[in-house]
């Protein structure tokens, strides 16, 4: 009953994650409502993201420049790389403002069982920076899950050959404002094994 | 850090309805990470929808074309009308199937608390029918809400000099598939008061 460009919205906007039929059709009334001041406002800002916006050929970031404003920025220590999954994981770390150096954007995890191994991984321009020179440590900073466990256990083994360069890996425990009563036994275990002098 | 264009992506997704900067972030990173997929079709259907989208004169309704499809139907009944708050809820009741005449879109409630009077809202049009003849029903499916309510009573007022027009309004009681025991005094008093012989 509704038009064909009303269903193509909602069917695109049912697509995202964490939407639903019924969340499509509330955001697209919502849009639909006021035009002007929302709308067209939001097709503009897809239309420059989608012109702008490029992959950092360096470091695998998001940005509109290519190398990524992380990479071209003097300030930073290009000696410390950090390595992460995903974009959103270099957005969380700039947000609370803690690394002072680079980023590597894997753009994943290994996984034997979905097809994914190392090639298909930004594990290659990452192993290019190091024979470069110059990288001193690299962090490993990737989700604690079976997954990133592996891809971690993985790239240990491969960046130990490159002499010179420290390889850490981020610390698991208690999350800072957590209660124990309410953690898993693994993160438990791993509080409890990686305890440090008071 | 982010280039410009992704922050205004950012920014304006945050403003959905149900959206917090983390989701904003986590749809912005999902469309850019496809941009062709994803980013690029989104912005063309919202495009679209903007050029093609109108509100219907006759009824308020949002469609491709004005008078919407419903009011341009052959098949519908003009003699009776549904008056609801919102296009959503004539979405909804389209969905259901359970509505063979017309609708008027009100856009809203009475509220005069937030200084919302009969002229912010499509009643002009709805009386404007009324005066041209050919309405037998006009039924009141307003939110069983303190506005829906304080609304129905005062279009029930102003109906009521139209004679030969017969005004109802949708039955409140026990939602279908619902328990009695998580439901609110106010929906179990009007279930009971409105009980029919069984």
């Amino acid at each position: 009953m509704r038009g064909h460009e009303i269903e193509q919205l909602i069917k695109l906007l049912g697509r995202l994650p964490g939407f639903g039929p019924r969340s499509a059709r509330r955001i697209a009334l919502h849009l639909l409502r006021e035009p002007q001041a929302r709308l067209v406002p939001l097709a503009r800002a897809l239309d420059h993201a989608a012109q702008a916006v490029k992959t950092c050929t360096t470091c695998g970031n998001l940005d509109t420049s290519d190398p990524c404003h992380i990479c071209t920025d003097p300030v930073r220590d290009r000696s410390v790389v950090c390595v992460v999954e995903t974009v959103g994981d270099l957005w969380a770390l700039e947000r609370a403002g803690v690394h002072r150096g680079v980023y590597q954007v894997l753009g994943g995890t290994l996984s034997p069982l979905a097809g994914i191994g190392p090639e298909d991984l930004n594990i290659a321009s990452l192993l290019d920076r190091l024979e470069c020179g110059g990288v001193r440590e690299v962090i490993l900073a990737l989700g604690a899950t079976v997954e990133g466990a592996t891809t971690m256990h993985w790239l240990m083994d491969k960046l130990s050959q490159y002499e010179g360069v420290a390889v850490s890996r981020v610390a698991q425990g208690v999350p800072v404002g957590g209660a124990l009563d309410v953690l898993d036994d693994g993160t438990l275990a791993a509080a409890l094994g990686a305890r440090r002098p008071a």
